[in-house]
């Protein structure tokens, strides 16, 4: 495959960094030492730190998918589309994301703060680590952008310009596919072990949970409300325990377009899902346990509380001061549907969690059939689920 | 206030179209009259026929809003949205539309076929005509645009630079502004007889109503399902008897942008309701006026039956079979909310309509008190109301 950009290494990274003028002062560039780490599916991720120990992170989009190679193109727009999201929560949310350096268009190279001392949520939560606070940080970085994003602080023209603007078609489509249609079919991507063959038939065949899905679809591909992350797994999230109390920032929003802010939170109660699922099937004990039953809600009273705050302070859209409870109904409705899309995809469709997957073969289906029941009851009564407690009611029914 | 382009006059029309290669051959332009006709509120409009009594419609955009005048400025750029419209309707629904000649971008232009011996169906209803069939070809004809332009039949990647392209934000902000804002709150673009004063202040009060529109505003603002005409009141139908029947022709659509299908269907039937409000008023004997009661079924009936036919040769999106319901189900419901905002705009806001402004003094207020209480009733309960007999059952309540 042909590139018409230079591909980085970790020896090409330094200089490259040396000879960008947006850079200058962020590093030392003669010193700098880089690495390799990109464990994602997309992207080169380089990080390095200078002799006085100023780190940076520099990120270059490939033009495929990595996680199946060159025969799955992907432009590396991406890029352009994450530099996007990072300028605009480094004004309104800068605390809940890395420091963002800048981003060459040419290249399709973002260059930001170096988290590298900081944790991937998903490894913490897999791990046990007991790290009160993340999930309403979280939370309160969706009501940030959410807020910002939409027509309750943008202009209405402005809004549909900037809905234009940040198309992101590509990766919209893989989302639409491996999210809300490809675990409901037989699909090549698909994949777990035979032990679900059963389970997978019934999901397959229950013509009421399809319609639902079929209706979450919809709502992703039609509702342009706010720039939403558009990818807020717990694999998106960066963490750190520390003197201070846990910190939270979120990652690798290239997935991010104008969408239904619902779709941000329904993907991290989703992987929420997931994590209590292995908890469970450990035996985890306390306080970590309880802490993670209570992800969902700690993550939807916080985002519902900063919502609340910024209410007041809206400027556009002439919307009465009721309308937000309407909005957060809404908004909580669709996000209990989302959870279940996100659930069911992660355990039958082409990319897995490593809070299943590193399970031993019987705690695998053990915690994979619970989530994918959890998921189904979610996403069919989503309208008649009013609270978090009641989302995990319903997971506590099935493990 | 300075046009980069030529306005053109009765006068200067006919060397206009003799200079158009793009209408070679279309009508005799050496031998072509024509009369500027325009009674709407945004552009020019001209008609002629050549001495082989062959016609024309020629239309112009102007750069402001001829309603108001020179003082509300308004981007020309109409003219490319009423064409694209247009264009996809000339592909999917050719019959219920003007022929389409094409469009000159340079000077904001359209020519399609004249339809002067037609009239606009507001006339035509206000006059008494009985027309039957003229409202399930316009319900048919939303089906039409609506499913050939929506994720059912585009792919999903296109689809969002359709909607990208397609953005008519000026547009769209007089929609938000005078269907969803101004009516309920005091706004010097608002006009309506001292007798209505209670009855404007109840509305204005009521909590409930005003969290319902907020809600069909934000759907408004954010759902973007299909190319939508976006104007589709009475005014925008063209009407004709004869010995075929009822034919009928949707004109007008400059308003047109990707949004949600409830919207066209709603302002259908926001506007019969005024249209039945006169009627009940004036006495209007049998059949028009049964058929005047009936005409939301007529149009929702004819709606639902072309979408069920469509529905087996989708091509995009993976929807399972039974979404249709799901999917008819929602529109109905916010068409019923569509339908109320509509009709209380027509009565309280800044345009109105002739069905009820054309009545004296006590009918008109007769007949706006039932509209006011019918649409708010219909916002209100949208949600109960399962079919367009209940909708009727509402209005016949109040008049």
């Amino acid at each position: 495959m042909e590139y018409d950009y230079e591909v980085l290494t970790p020896e090409t990274a330094s200089s490259y960094v040396a000879g960008a003028d947006w850079l200058a002062g962020v590093v030392d560039a003669s010193t700098l030492k880089f690495a390799e780490v990109g464990d994602g599916n997309l992207n080169l991720v380089f990080v390095g730190s200078d002799a006085q120990g100023q780190g940076i992170c520099v990120k270059q989009a490939l033009p495929y998918l990595r996680l199946v190679g060159e025969s799955w193109p992907l432009t590396p727009e991406r890029a352009t589309s994450e530099a996007r999201a990072y300028e605009v929560a480094a004004r309104h949310a800068p605390e809940f994301v890395p420091g963002f350096y800048g981003f060459d268009k040419g290249s399709y190279v973002l260059a930001m703060e170096n988290l590298s001392d900081w944790e991937v949520w998903r490894t913490s939560l897999n791990n046990g680590e007991h790290l009160p606070g993340i999930e309403a940080q979280i939370g309160t970085y969706v009501a940030r952008m959410s807020f910002h994003t939409s027509h309750f602080m943008v202009d209405a023209q402005e809004h549909k310009a900037l809905v234009g603007e940040a198309l992101n078609p590509q990766l919209c489509e893989i989302t639409e596919q491996l999210v809300f249609t490809e675990p409901y079919i037989d699909h090549e991507n698909n994949e777990f072990p035979a032990g679900l063959d059963d389970m997978v038939q019934q999901l397959r065949a229950d013509q009421e949970l399809r319609v639902a899905v079929d209706g979450l679809k919809h709502t992703f591909m039609t509702r342009a409300e706010a720039l939403i992350h558009g990818d807020l797994h717990t694999g998106s999230v960066m963490v750190r325990g520390g003197a201070d109390g846990p910190a939270a920032k979120a990652i690798d929003p290239e997935f991010c377009f104008y969408g239904p802010v619902a779709f941000d939170l329904g993907a991290l109660f989703g992987n929420y899902l997931a994590a209590r699922s292995r908890a469970v099937v450990l035996g985890r004990p306390e306080p970590f346990r309880s802490w993670v039953d209570g992800l969902i809600a700690g993550t939807w009273r916080a985002f519902e509380s900063e919502m609340r705050r910024l209410w007041p302070e809206r400027t556009q859209g002439g919307f009465s001061d009721a309308f937000l409870d309407t909005w957060l109904r809404h908004v909580w409705h669709d996000a209990v549907g989302f959870a279940g899309c996100k659930a069911i995809r992660r355990v039958v469709g082409l990319a897995k969690v490593s809070d299943l997957e590193t399970l031993e073969a019987g705690d695998h289906l053990t915690a994979s059939e619970a989530t994918l029941k959890t998921a189904a009851t979610w996403i069919k009564t989503r309208r008649e689920i009013s609270n978090p407690e009641a989302m995990l009611k319903a997971a506590s029914q099935h493990l």
